[in-house]
């Protein structure tokens, strides 16, 4: 079978053997955003049309492809889901010979019950369920990371962080923007901020406190960036794992910014392990299974 | 003697008598940036011109004027401080015949050893030191909050809160901005958001959930920068009393803002008092009163 990840600006498509493996991988910029009025059929060919032409026939597609703004809307599935019951609400599509089907989102509340929605991280999650056997919490950072509850290998709630926009947002367009130019994401900074996080004040007076820095000549322009991201994703986490002390976090997405999170993560009394964009391979040939497509 | 509190946006100037009862009045928007080519003296004339004409010849001022965009640089004093300390450090101006003093800002510490400084703020706050006999806390909230812990009179250290600023970048320059218009800064969804603080997520996933609930019409387009406000103010008040549960806070300040962050004080288990800009006067007048100046 064929998976894809199709989001809202990349494409990532994986050609699975029956037995799991990735046979071949293929990624690139065609997210759907980039798709030239609604052709999404013409878009695939142009994409794996070898894969097609040596007789793949199953495609099942995750991710924002299945939005509104995407080839078909995919009603949301409400949580607790796992494969099963993701395979048994996939939405099929017309694509000449081959069957495509849509896996849908997902929907749930958070812990106070407001309403939350996810479209192609419960795929990416699904991805590493087996190394969460007795339950466990993944971590998709990003622009609005999500925080994923797992629970016998279903997901059984989740909350959103607007970390990555509420940081363009500060360093863009408060007094911040003066005092800062782009420099390494990482390195003593990001950690300095991490720290911050842990510290009394809360998070409105820790973003201050970068200009307090700044003006003391204790902080670089190229080096606040990283620290002003540091005390973010630090709040973000420590919010995040305060009912979790301790919990090993499957954090999912571009080395990056793993990268980053995991050593937040640990710093902020958790453990973690990354995984990388291969995860939704894996999520996508689990609920292929499950539909006794592999 | 005449008392100014003299802002970036704002010139209020009071006469104070003998008694420290304020005799008079003069409030408008001629703060430092709209002062012509460093002109303090020829704007002080205009907007004072009678009272120095019927011999007043002892300005006070505090403020940023005393900045370096100001008329003279006034150093800032460390905390802690009170009205002995700032009295002795008051910076004199040449200016006609009147006798011209600056009151100095004042430098300190957050509780993590991160530096803060302050302009003006501590002379409203002293000027509220009366009702905070065994010591207490005032709030001055607005772009860039003040909390101000005040012991035996003096104040002995401040944190800094970036809630307005932040407000703004996040109500213009997020996904939040599609799902707001301009509505009243006060009523249910501004108790809604200080209720939402206190709840589990963090403020970086509460403010994702303006989203959701905007999506799901639970909060309509000109009810969502109330609720944002709220859930940002109650984060700002939440981790300013963490150490001071059931505190008395004065909250000094103009009175659309007082009556916003008294009702949230109340609402996150505090007790709070209000004060509009005539805290400066008072301040003033007990500066003034320690120069001998009364």
């Amino acid at each position: 079978m064929i998976g894809i990840d199709w989001g809202t600006t990349s494409f990532r498509a994986f050609r699975v053997a029956r037995d799991g493996t990735i046979r071949d991988r293929r990624a690139g910029p065609k997210g759907i955003l980039k798709v030239p009025d609604g052709k999404f059929g013409d878009t695939l060919r142009e994409e794996i049309g070898p894969w097609l032409a040596a007789g793949e026939d199953r495609i099942l597609l995750s991710g924002m492809v299945g939005s509104r703004q995407g080839w078909k809307e995919a009603p949301y599935l409400p949580c607790p889901a796992g494969p099963a019951e993701l395979a048994g609400a996939l939405v099929d599509i017309g694509f000449d010979w081959a069957r495509v089907k849509l896996v849908p989102g997902l929907s749930g509340t958070d812990e106070s019950g407001v309403a939350e929605v996810m479209r192609g991280e419960e795929t990416q999650v699904l991805g590493v369920t087996a190394l969460m056997r007795d339950g466990g919490i993944a971590c998709l950072p990003g622009t609005h990371s999500k925080w994923v509850r797992v629970e016998g290998g279903r997901i059984t709630g989740f909350t959103t962080h607007m970390t990555g926009e509420a940081f363009s947002a500060l360093r863009g367009h408060t007094i911040l923007a003066r005092m800062m130019r782009d420099g390494p994401s990482d390195g003593v900074p990001f950690d300095a901020g991490v720290a911050r996080s842990g510290e009394p004040g809360g998070l409105l007076h820790h973003v201050f406190g970068v200009r307090a820095l700044a003006l003391a000549d204790r902080l670089q322009e190229a080096e606040a960036p990283a620290y002003l991201s540091g005390i973010l994703i630090g709040h973000e986490i420590r919010a995040a794992l305060v009912r979790a002390a301790g919990a090993v976090v499957q954090v999912i997405g571009a080395p990056e910014l793993t990268a980053l999170y995991a050593k937040a993560i640990t710093a902020c009394g958790g453990y973690a392990e990354r995984h990388d964009g291969e995860a939704a391979a894996s999520g996508l040939a689990l609920i292929g299974e499950q539909a006794r497509w592999t």
